[in-house]
């Protein structure tokens, strides 16, 4: 059995899927953030930067924080989503890497910027857009060529769908990439994909978006 | 033989630390960002996103792009600075993820914009200074109980350092923070530390910080 501290924004989304898809049992605990439960010593301990999502496999009694260390560690102790080949391997690894360090930080500045840093600054929503959009070209142009990111469906799609399903909060839509629209309406029509986009269940779009906000303000 | 696509930037030092450490054989090809070499149709061919440093592995023919799949594909090839052990592989996995998703991208915003980010943005500057320290926060106190990030010495310590070794060119001096302070005097000392952070070889401070200033641009 897994704990996993979750709540509704992409990192959270991105393991709760690759739970469902790998059918691994778990318990979800929803962290409120109104009520700073990330900053409670007990979270801390599992997730010493104060962020969903976290986990803790009771079967090894290991905690694990930063969702992409966490989707690694799911596909390592199943065999799932992550080939053991060398070169197959690398290529999963490149692209969620590419989800933690670009696609995430990068969207994330531009919905700051956008919806709701004060003052407004238009010159960094610029930046954060163009950024954003510059990304999504990266991805266009390799799903121009691949059905998923790392050729075969992988932890590497699971870490990113969540964010492009956020573009229009973020404030950069990606509707003109036709690629990257093919690949999130196959990505999306997974049921464990459904499933995961859903955890924390009967969440309104509306304070889906609201606790997002709440997250990225931090 | 590996070659290696790099430049004199925190990302570029992460795989020339690793290489040397881990003692492998490589032939370094500096990509010029004056001249654009980073968007060339050969080099988007290893590297799509337009960045350094990637990797060409010639033993097993294969490319790596993005600086933590670098590391990982390198400690899976050797052996090293990366345990097999779950508990100890999750520990280095979760800091390297939490220096391309967080250390990096905040510390390289906080450059942008106190450094030379047009018009100057007071309230941009005053959050990206804000998250670096609250991050320099997260690194002191994990340092205060272990000697290295993740217990033993790993690539999530060769991820981290030459970060914090721009802490000041990014406008967020990490000085006050003891724990880091002393983690760096100990990694800077690793001769091989040493050696990577001077390939590309013989390049001024001065020259180092304007190749830094210009990836972080784009």
């Amino acid at each position: 059995m897994i704990d996993l501290y979750s709540a509704s924004t992409p990192n959270g989304f991105k393991v709760s899927i690759a739970l469902e898809e790998m059918g691994l049992k778990y318990k979800l605990i929803v962290v409120d953030f109104e009520k700073k439960e990330q900053l409670s010593p007990e979270f801390l301990a599992i997730s010493p930067n104060g962020r969903i999502p976290a986990i803790h496999d009771k079967e090894s009694n290991l905690s694990v924080f930063e969702s992409g260390a966490i989707l690694i560690h799911l596909a390592e102790k199943t065999g799932l989503f992550l080939p053991q080949v060398s070169a197959s391997r690398a290529k999963v690894i490149e692209w969620l890497m590419f989800q933690m360090a670009n696609v995430g930080p990068m969207m994330g500045q531009a919905g700051v910027f956008s919806r709701y840093f004060e003052p407004k600054l238009d010159d960094a929503i610029a930046r954060y857009r163009n950024e954003s959009r510059r990304i999504y070209g990266v991805l266009d142009k390799r799903l121009a060529s691949e059905e998923y990111l790392a050729g075969e469906y992988s932890i590497a799609d699971m870490a990113t769908y969540p964010w492009l399903y956020f573009a229009d909060w973020c404030g950069v839509p990606c509707n003109d990439f036709k690629n990257l629209i093919r690949w999130m309406g196959t990505v999306s029509s997974r049921p464990a994909v459904e499933r995961g986009m859903n955890i924390p269940a009967n969440v309104s779009d509306e304070e889906r978006l609201r606790r997002a906000k709440s997250i990225t303000t931090k």
